[in-house]
């Protein structure tokens, strides 16, 4: 660390281990070591370098992203990195890539549906990117409704082909990152056509591009599909249209894992369960949940940082103003996003337990858990992504005027994250998904069969619907149980209230369209009691490390009472609890957030961000936020001049009253 | 209209006057008449076309603001505008620009803090744009604490002049719109210092560029603060730091109309009321809540037309698929938007009203209603712009994947806007004020003084805490006075308990430090009170137009609703409602969505939005979506070329495995 650092007054006042919380954080002592590894190799490399990202037109900034992602290669053949080492350093070097889609769906999607044949002719490959793929799911006309896909992939058994083709414009495959201008292949999905009948939306693997020229083949227009939201952001990757004039492709690219075309044009299935591609599912959004805590740690890392730094107002007597961080309306916005970042991460956590949970249970043919697995996966993605997206953007605000300068890094951090509320699941369309399987859970109540994993408090509902909370004093909202119940209780009413006004209507899927509303409240209500309990259910493990259980606790405990807070009308009207109880909890989240002040910049310091990483000169890990705003300014191209261009033209004329006679 | 409407069976539905209700929208057929004329104006003027504004480098950009305030201006001088019609104009260039700050900042200064010899000698020579002018408040270190400002301005009796200086980095100027690049003068906000006495901070007219070569003035530093959020958007501006060596400037450049500095450098109070200032503070306030109105309607236009134009799922047997916009979830989201921007629309009249009021009491020496009017201002512009900045980020979500594309408008529309949180006092900061007012009025409530305006409810404040709603169906709640009452309730309530518990604490101020965000909520809800009853009162006049009133009645019941659900733990923790009228609250809001539905896209016509204002393809009034998106894509620079600038040096190599080998 060169230089003075500015929050070292901030650090001293820790009153936990920071070192034991950074293995906490990153899951344990191995993986802190590769990560912390990783971004620093990142980090001082000039040839990663970012911050002039904002201020490249698309053109140069595209191609600055294939160089970096080509560099990447390179360094990850030369120093032999493993494949955890890979993905650590591509994370690091926080750019979308069209690689994202290359190891992140297209390969998967190969291993996941491809057959062992098509696996060992593909792989290989891939992995050693001989071709580059992407994913072609989404049609301009068509996203959150996969079965309603437009192009067709009709088999022609005269020449043992599938024809692909985009019959609409409206079925012009929209969005696949990578796409755009890049991927040489395509897993592409289309509806299988043979002998007339329509067999749905099946997968197949379509090459774009020659290999040597890399000019699309004939029949295939690609493009890409113009710039998104931000500076920088998601503009580094070509998301990409593509359409079909009677593409053919052989009859063994499409991937026949699970269902088959014999040579004959017969549509099989094989044995393979079906239920796998949930796995994948479960897998992906595992990942997403994760990611989402570290987005929203990065936002409340730069926003804590410099709600230290900044001081505004209450300066008298020549004293320093007051540092903004202690001011109890910055305190109340900030460190419920401080808890939630560590609350995804534990949630995110047991996701991944959970993904090998059901993966061992589909290899031995058990398909119980898969439902409530599912569901959950789905929900968790929707709420933790929705709350970061909106967190960032409160981290933003959070940092006052600055906070709108694409130097304070936030800016582009929102921008880029916003896409995951709609990707893999449009967030409300995946909280109805949750409110079905909720419903069913409750339908089947009587059935004697007993709701499983993150659906089993439903099991004593009626113990539930009884429950009055027994709070009678602020510190008695530290009680986990307490805090447990409460968050059970609301959960279990309101989804019941919805089965009830579910059974006056006569047709049940009209009832279902007419209640949405409800039943996403609904959904949302068990999704937090979800992340409540597992951040619970964390710190009844062991956790070393002098104060870091303490901290975590506090934490845990300020998820909770700020979201009983902000959501206190469910807790109140289902009556869990009574408004005095209610305004205890409030009390109780106060008092918590002056627990936790003292220790705010090194529970951020935990998450052991680089400056390169988290590209803010608001967030910088040394405080020393003004000269450097001051310094980054000049960079502007704006102030390649004093006198800008345009001046002669447009500026000079309007000044000495010779506009009429311009010629504009 | 060219083309086929593909909407048309969505206006046929509308069951009111759509031309009648556009001039309610615009308050009078007189300014529908004009904004009508000069949208047209500027829409059928390709000199002012901007979609393409998100693909230009920050250079070009800015170079082609320049060149459209040129043109605006010219054309203005041209058709021998009016101030009106000019100002409308330079609204539906749709460009943040330096003419922004000239005509909005710089000018208004002048007339406000300057004498009248002062005004002779300046304003001519803005008007007419032969200097261009900039307001230099906010610091480096200094935003929302503006006695706080570190730059200085010394009297210098022996050469009759002030010395301005910036002392600290700090101290530098930041962020002024106009400052970077363009603007020849500034009102500089400054400490006086007579005789090494500091009398706090006054604004100095200074000019900072030569009016022959535009080069800044000896002693000037000045340059542009750099990339801000967004593509376009504000980074048309050049928001600028300007820093002073020991600049001089002659005694008569320092705005004298409230307090002077004799030849002697002696400070002396004028006659005039200091609360002029407050004055100007109200107008600008108003023009943002109603600017709030506009940015919140064209989002909300936006969204409702694609929603309408959009389908997903529930398309069996071989029908078209559900519209989105007939899912209730879709509803439950937008429309409680789309009221917003016609509440906001209404309280922004009456804020205008206030205005004149508030001037014409002032220049009678009438005090009396302005510490009301200013804390009703400031909490008006704090909830209208905190709404419309959330609300433009929901109805891009409700857009799907397509509302991530700039060419949907609607991510240039959020960048553009956020930063109104931000500016003429922070949202939390403005509560706060707000905040204070109400716990001074509920301290003189035994007093005898009879709470005046926004706060006149106070005065029933015993009854308020006594009242219990008394709907007892769903119906019960289109009541005007039922509503009302609740939203009284609720807020007096709210007040009354932190004034409750702030009596606990010993020191006040820190009470109230202590409970800031308790406060925030209090100050919220009696904003949100302020909306719901200017609504009402709205519906009391005489509405003419078939149908006009009748929607607008659902829209201010669809608001009201609204957020009594979503702050349902304020109404029932208060014990103004009980949950089951909560409950029932919630149904009569599910029914008024069915009832506005078949109007929603005739309520959005009225707003009578250009395409090219709405610069849209997802909000195009003919609803031709899906070819224009398509079309849109091919106009990416990235589409230049079929095959991408990098893949010879980044791509080619890593598919023919030379990457070993590569410079990169």
């Amino acid at each position: 660390m060169e230089g003075e650092d500015h929050l070292a007054f901030e650090r001293n006042k820790a009153e936990f281990d920071v070192d034991a919380m950074k293995i906490v954080w990153a899951g344990s002592a191995h993986a802190l070591e590769v990560s912390d590894r990783m971004s620093r190799l990142v980090a001082s490399d000039p040839a990663f370098r970012k911050d002039h990202r904002p201020m490249l037109g698309r053109k140069e900034l595209f191609k600055s992203t294939l160089k970096k992602a080509a560099y990447a290669w390179k360094r990850i053949i030369e120093l032999r990195l493993t494949e955890e080492e890979a993905s650590m350093l591509r994370s690091f070097v926080d750019e979308p890539a069209f690689t994202d889609l290359h190891w992140g769906m297209f390969i998967p999607a190969i291993k996941g549906q491809g057959t062992e044949e098509q696996q060992q002719k593909w792989l290989p490959l891939a992995q050693r990117m001989q071709i580059i793929g992407c994913y072609a799911q989404t049609e301009l006309g068509h996203g959150s409704n996969v079965q309603g896909l437009e192009t067709t992939a009709t088999f022609d058994p005269k020449t043992d082909e599938f024809v692909i083709h985009s019959p609409t414009l409206t079925s012009s495959k929209w969005w696949p990152g990578g796409l755009g201008k890049v991927s040489t292949h395509a897993v592409v999905y289309a509806r299988l056509i043979t002998d007339g009948r329509d067999h749905g939306v099946h997968g197949f693997i379509v090459q774009l591009r020659s290999l040597d020229d890399h000019l699309p083949l004939p029949g295939i227009t690609v493009g890409d599909i113009g710039m998104k939201f931000g500076n920088g952001a998601y503009n580094t990757m070509d998301n990409g249209v593509l359409r079909f004039e009677h593409v053919r492709i052989p009859r063994d690219q499409m991937l026949m894992r699970v269902s088959q075309v014999t040579r004959e044009g017969k549509y099989v299935q094989s044995n393979v369960p079906r239920q796998l591609v949930y796995g994948t599912m479960v897998y992906v959004r595992q990942t997403i949940v994760s990611d989402a805590s570290t987005a929203m740690s990065r936002a409340v890392c730069i926003a804590a940082r410099y709600s230290a730094v900044r001081r505004q107002f209450g300066g008298n007597n020549g004293s320093l103003e007051s540092q903004v961080i202690d001011y109890k309306t910055q305190q109340a916005r900030l460190f419920p996003l401080l808890a939630s970042a560590y609350a995804f991460r534990f949630v995110g956590e047991w996701l991944k337990w959970l993904y090998t949970d059901v993966m061992k249970r589909l290899q031995a043919n058990d398909f119980s858990t898969l439902p409530e697995a599912h569901a959950c996966t789905a929900g968790l993605k929707s709420l933790t992504t929705s709350a970061t997206s909106d967190g960032i953007e409160e981290c933003r605000k959070l940092c006052g005027g600055h906070g709108y300068l694409c130097s304070s890094g936030l800016p582009e951090l929102f921008a880029v994250y916003v896409p995951t509320c709609t990707y893999e699941g449009d967030n409300i369309v995946l909280l109805l998904q949750v409110a079905r399987h909720l419903m069913k859970v409750i339908s089947r109540l009587g059935s004697g069969k007993k709701p499983v994993g993150t659906t089993a408090y439903m099991g004593r509902v009626e113990q539930l619907l009884e429950a009055r909370s027994d709070v009678q004093k602020a510190e008695d909202w530290l009680n986990p149980n307490t805090v447990l119940r409460a968050f059970e209780a609301r959960a279990a009413r309101m989804s019941v209230a919805c089965a009830k006004n579910l059974t006056k209507f006569s047709n049940p899927e009209e009832g279902f369209q007419e209640l949405l509303a409800d039943l996403v409240d609904a959904a949302r209500a068990h999704c937090q009691l979800i992340v409540v309990s597992k951040f619970i259910e964390k710190l009844q493990q062991d956790i070393p490390g002098k104060g870091v259980k303490r901290q975590l606790e506090i934490l845990c405990n300020i998820y909770a009472l700020f979201h009983l807070h902000k959501h206190l009308g469910d807790f109140l009207s289902t009556g869990c609890i009574t408004p005095k109880q209610g305004s205890l909890a409030n009390d109780q989240l106060r008092s918590l957030y002056s627990q936790v002040r003292p220790n705010a910049i090194a529970l951020v310091d935990a998450f052991n961000y680089t400056d390169h990483y988290l590209s803010s000169v608001l967030g910088r890990y040394d405080g020393n936020v003004y000269p450097k705003l001051y310094e980054e300014a000049w960079k502007d191209p704006l102030n390649d001049s004093v006198v800008p261009d345009g001046f002669q033209e447009y500026i000079r004329p309007m000044l000495k009253q010779q506009l009429r006679n311009a010629r504009l």
